[in-house]
């Protein structure tokens, strides 16, 4: 069918979980990938310091190193994929593999995150590429969606799950209405979260997610700085069942949007309604719902990480860079096309949005009056009011309200952590009805 | 950053909803599109029987034409978009295209459902690209998956909600509790159906974009032979409801299942979990539920159908074909690659699957013992049955099996067909626990 076959020579830095899944999958499915686009993956270089546990894959002799220089200057590597992750020796290995003429494959959405500019032009200057779908929702194809299924679009919004064990961890709190430390140590026995989790469960991993698709929808490259970011610590039980039963669950999101007055970027725990297409998605799944100006809502779910769903978007990957050398096109897609020299990010006090405010306050007959008046005197419209009865001293009281801005929010809690009857700073989320 | 810039002229035939929406999109949006691709699309001829009408785009003096031969042996034309739809003169338009060496745009399904080998070999011959993104869940860069964001996967099950006006009959069905034939009058009052609504409501039009994804999967073009059919019109408020009640949701899909015992791919309305991702698709939405063995489970969400949303996949794949034509690389990733000369479609008869069964009889005092007996006699496992209290002389009772032969289902309904007792045939859907 007239296809170019060509064999693509792939050097591996870091042996970890999806390199082996990286390589597994080039052995088990690489006839097939072969027969569908002409490209033949071979992995020829992987370097580790460990070069001597067995991952259950076969190698021929002399591919494993311990040596990075044997990839990033190996003759015999045509692109070189950096799973070593972080954004120390990484960002090192990837402009050392940039500047020796090399495209590279990277899963390192904090590297991106980070030094997406610094990488881009270095990619530029020496006319290579650089791929990355495998940074952000694991074996979703996001990336590839954002740049070009997606291209005609404006993306007015997008609200993204991107984050696997926070989702767990919200959804195993839900079913068995158990405290988020709890739970976390249990997800942290069985290998659903890290033993050092605050890179996931304070928000961090999705904000370095959450930059990169908004880079891809703004047309700048945008640094962390941008990003609003609150974790899911302060989420409790009561809230997960009193957001239920006025019909929305809690999940982190990365929300971005983009109208006349700019961008917004923020990662945030948030209620979506549970009939929604995102309130739908559970466990470990990742999901990214997309609206774009001509396609209309959208949405991308799978799995958000993992060895095999993310080997299987590095191998995608592998073939675009495999097909563009091949066809002697680097950077027929480039990495990143930057069309907007300026983004404007509008104050984060600016932001209009529904909040869910948790006040804790003792069972005192004027409390509930105090609180409303304060929201009142703000002009913020209460949609909803919730407290249960309870037996302790200091009961939950909830409020949802309508659209207010956030700097008129965050003045109004202050006051209302300095009444006497309230005895704990109140808890903020905010509330998007999709 | 190094893009290539081309301008790209584009020769469109059938100046309808879908057509006028490409043109807006192309205006609206092409700077951005220029931007981050290196691509400008400029519409540059249009062929119509009708150029009269105002379609609320303006053109330039001399682009509408009468004359399809404008638009595919125009100069001034490098890529032709058919959005003629059919499968009669838009199979002689495509193929003239390609001969005149140029490559084609099409969202027509039925087209390549039907003529698929020999477009694709037409296109072979004359080195030319065929991009049909459009011509599967409208906006949902779901081809782009199938052939390159999960080039790594075997495609293991695929679940398509592919037909915006089934999902919309059936999930007003659902909320009105209305029966089938009220709802699709409205629907078609509405613009939700068309006049002649049988190619959505029998199940053709899902049958033909299940055929290009079935295709995709398994590396050999598909016949529409290869595809059992049903449609929509058996479904009733009752079997919604008792549905609804066991926790599922009737859905018309087109299923894709490969296994070592070959390909099953088959259109049918089935009852899928309400909590599944699939099962909460609604409205006119479309989706597909792709199982790959590396990625594992995914879906992709959007609209199905409209102006917008399949203006936004035809210039998707506006820009790959303008990447091509700007490299130089025409048939990059070719628009079939077949890799499988031979594909074991096992008979329907041997596909096993859970069964929902509906059988209407007299309210007699046997009538279950028989019914069950002969369910039991076959060796059917019964997994649920509900007889719910009417006051009719005959009433609905509903088995929902085990997993089954579909060849023994089909004789033990004939066998049912023949008792005294029973007033109808049998209605038969198929459950997927997914």
């Amino acid at each position: 069918m007239g296809h170019i076959m060509k064999e693509i020579r792939v050097g591996l830095l870091g042996f970890g979980t999806i390199g082996t899944g990286m390589v597994k999958w080039i052995q088990d499915n690489g006839e097939l990938i072969a027969a569908r686009t002409g490209i033949t993956l071979t992995t020829t270089r992987i370097a580790d310091l460990d070069i001597t546990t067995d991952r259950g894959v076969s190698l021929p002799e002399g591919v494993l190193t311990t040596d990075a220089n044997d990839v990033l200057h190996g003759d015999d590597v045509d692109v070189v994929v950096e799973l070593v992750g972080g954004t120390g020796i990484a960002l090192t290995f990837v402009l050392a593999a940039l500047n020796a003429g090399k495209p590279v494959v990277t899963a390192n959405k904090a590297l991106l995150a980070y030094h997406g500019d610094e990488i881009f032009a270095a990619a530029s200057a020496n006319h290579v590429d650089v791929y990355y779908e495998a940074s952000v929702g694991g074996g979703i194809p996001i990336i590839k969606a954002f740049r070009e299924g997606l291209v005609a679009n404006n993306v007015t919004a997008a609200y993204g799950i991107l984050n696997g064990t926070c989702n767990y961890i919200l959804t195993r709190m839900e079913r068995e209405g158990a405290p988020f430390d709890q739970i976390l140590s249990e997800a942290q026995a069985l290998g659903f979260a890290e033993a050092e989790p605050s890179l996931d469960v304070d928000g961090d991993d999705t904000a370095h997610k959450a930059c990169v698709l908004g880079s891809l929808a703004c047309g700048k490259w945008l640094g962390m700085d941008s990003i609003a970011k609150q974790g899911i610590r302060d989420v409790t039980t009561d809230d997960i069942s009193i957001a239920l039963e006025a019909g929305y669950r809690i999940k982190l999101l990365g929300i971005i949007k983009q109208d006349k007055d700019g961008l917004q970027i923020r990662v945030q725990p948030t209620l979506v309604p549970i009939k929604s297409m995102i309130g739908g998605v559970m466990e470990v799944y990742n999901a990214v719902f997309v609206t774009g100006d001509a396609v209309g809502d959208t949405m991308f779910y799978g799995a958000g990480a993992g060895r095999d769903a993310t080997a299987s978007a590095v191998i995608a990957d592998l073939v675009d860079v495999g097909l563009n050398l091949a066809n002697g096109t680097a950077r027929r897609t480039p990495p990143f096309c930057p069309y907007n020299d300026s983004v404007s990010l509008p104050p984060a006090a600016d932001i209009v949005t529904r909040h869910y405010v948790r006040v804790h306050a003792e069972d005192q007959p004027n409390v509930m009056a105090q609180l409303t008046a304060a929201f009142g005197k703000a002009g913020i419209g209460l949609a909803e009011v919730i407290q249960h009865q309870t037996s302790g001293p200091s009961v939950p009281i909830v409020f949802m309200t309508h659209p207010a801005r956030e700097g008129l929010v965050t003045e109004t809690l202050e006051q209302i952590s300095d009444l006497a009857a309230v005895t704990a700073p109140p808890v903020h989320f905010r509330i998007e009805d999709m």
